[in-house]
């Protein structure tokens, strides 16, 4: 068989302005390309522990269980689906876009008996609707995303739909995978029981890794499980091992992975939470002002806009996909288009992260500016 | 809450001679650390499509499905047994070591009706034992490994063992974690049907992926499914989409690391793979060699020895972890002990792929015999 021969990587220097990943700092890409020591290195459990530290801060939490999980963001919502169902069990999925729809996949697939609880793409939900969806009783588990990438809503009064899930009973499962770091969160205080997200969005760390949080509640409720988790992999009481004492292997960690994002997440510490979300919601402003006066308003209502990812509502008639296209070839700008219902209808343009910075905001506007 | 403040990464420059991950070569780094495109960009297409090819040159195979799976080698592994088991099928694991361990575990967990063809830590198989096995007849599945990082023996006569489970109607899947690169796999000519491994040892990428690869045989046992994957993130529908026409969305790719990988299979097409099992076995040897001088012999008989992962056996009363803490500290050596049934009675040395260099051989000896 012939060795296949391909030359160097010689990619354009692209400016990611989609729906994820996101622009990477120098720094981070600097820490990603140290060697990479053993998986049980003391050097390398400092280095783990630290990164759980950064991540409680990014959550704003004291949740012990908080680590990132080998895999992208959707092995983080694997996380929380596969430890936390058990065949039968009642789960109620809000669904408001791509994301509910595939928590709802994947819950039925563990065994749950799945509820939707739906809401047109672009819109969110109030605590009412689950009280009354929860009044028949008996579930386990309620999903509910956060940031919807696929429709540019945050979803709002998180605390008191979590309050209203514990009235019922079950416990909060909470998608911030284009939202923490970018948004307004925090675990503890709206006292949210598991939630995920990616390392590639807000937090500007390359795609790989998927921060993880569970509260005391819900790890009580994993100890009462009674059959073995189906998803090895994955499976909590095997990676507390490793994250927590006694450290002992389980996987081999990413430990590249394990670098990059604890300087991302440094970056979050130094720069300060609050400014950062500060950041993302000021950069976004500028954003949605120089669309509206393209004629592209955004078209989520500023009560639940997202600031990491806006869809603005393109006129009738637009070829969409071949503006995207020029923006791409022409200008090195990457924004992405709607899809499902909303395919034709939006872009989706994320300023996540290193992404969300002024200059990109200027120059995308202007692009769009020369385009239209 | 108060930001933690953590300083710069400050890691020991480590040589890496124990089980994976092994150390990575400056090439790999350098492409590891570009900055990420999107995960459908037109040059991420691209690159992903030249991995592939690679892919099957390090497998030395001609399946389509030829991929890196998002996760570490475990994650692999899980791809093998998730989509090829359904609730109920017969599968036969022989375990000879920890990993065999796994895969039974990982298979009963997926429903499997599990049965065991068992052999001693540090020895391997014949076809003969899996012909007797195999009678009474009804197994979807035989799961073997190929080279076991706990024993470190490599399993001979893999082409008469497939031979034998197709005669009797089941699907080979080979564990090749700790071998792939390092020692003479050949997945068409041995016609294995279900083969995966990890990206970080005798192909010298950090750790992240698994290579995985799936003949058409197994292709059509997995179409023939009557039950939804349980494991989503796994799931090949969904994984041939993005990796295979039409290239759609299913997670968000580690893009870096198939920066990383692609540049690791580069290095072994330049080498020829041929040459590069050949580095493998040349190294092993002058170390076998110098163990065999220090009263340390390689535990596991010349016929089955495992290149890539070496196994001395320790005299008696020998205190093996304070010689490893040693190497460590004073050496920067990583080298691994035994674990399970092996335990203080032999250390696991990695001679893996950018690790599989001479100087390193030199440097172990040297330290050992001082410390001896």
């Amino acid at each position: 068989m012939q060795p296949p021969q391909f030359k160097d990587l010689d990619l354009s220097s692209c400016i990611l302005l989609g729906p994820g990943p996101s622009m990477v700092p120098p720094r981070v890409l600097r820490a990603l390309a140290q060697p990479p020591v053993g998986y049980l290195d003391p050097e390398i459990i400092v280095v783990m522990d630290e990164l759980k530290q950064l991540l409680q801060y990014a959550f704003q939490t004291k949740n012990e269980f908080t680590i990132p999980i080998s895999g992208t963001g959707t092995a983080g919502m694997e996380t929380a689906i596969s430890n936390f169902v058990e065949p039968g069990d009642r789960v109620l999925t809000a669904i408001n876009g791509f994301f509910g729809e595939r928590l709802a996949d994947m819950a039925s697939r563990y065994g749950a008996q799945v509820e939707r609880l739906e809401r047109p793409w672009g819109e969110v939900f109030t605590p009412e609707e689950f009280d009354a969806a929860l009044k028949d009783g008996g579930y386990k588990l309620v999903t509910l995303v956060h940031g919807e990438t696929s429709t540019g809503t945050v979803q709002t009064r998180v605390d008191e739909i979590a309050e209203v899930v514990h009235l019922h009973g079950a416990l909060l499962i909470l998608d911030t995978v284009a939202s923490l770091g970018g948004v307004p969160i925090e675990i503890d205080e709206w006292d949210v029981d598991i939630c995920y997200s990616g390392s590639q969005k807000c937090l500007s760390a390359p795609p790989g890794l998927a921060p993880f949080t569970a509260n005391a509640r819900a790890m009580d409720v994993f100890q009462q499980r009674k059959t073995k988790v189906t998803n090895w992999y994955l499976d909590i009481s095997g990676l507390s091992k490793y994250w927590l004492e006694p450290h002992a292997y389980h996987h081999t960690g990413p430990i590249n992975m394990f670098y990059a994002l604890r300087e991302a997440l440094r970056l979050v510490a130094e720069e300060g939470i609050e400014n950062c979300w500060a950041r993302h919601r000021s950069v976004a402003e500028g954003l949605w002002a120089g669309l509206e006066k393209l004629g592209l308003p955004p078209r989520v209502p500023l009560d639940f806009r997202m600031p990491s990812l806006t869809t603005p509502k393109l006129p009738d008639g637009l070829d969409e996909a071949a503006i995207r296209k020029q923006l791409l070839e022409d200008y090195n700008i990457e924004i992405a288009g709607g899809f499902g219902p909303l395919a034709g209808q939006i872009w989706r343009i994320g300023l996540m992260g290193f992404s969300a910075r002024r200059e990109n905001v200027t120059l995308l506007l202007a692009a769009l500016g020369e385009l239209l």
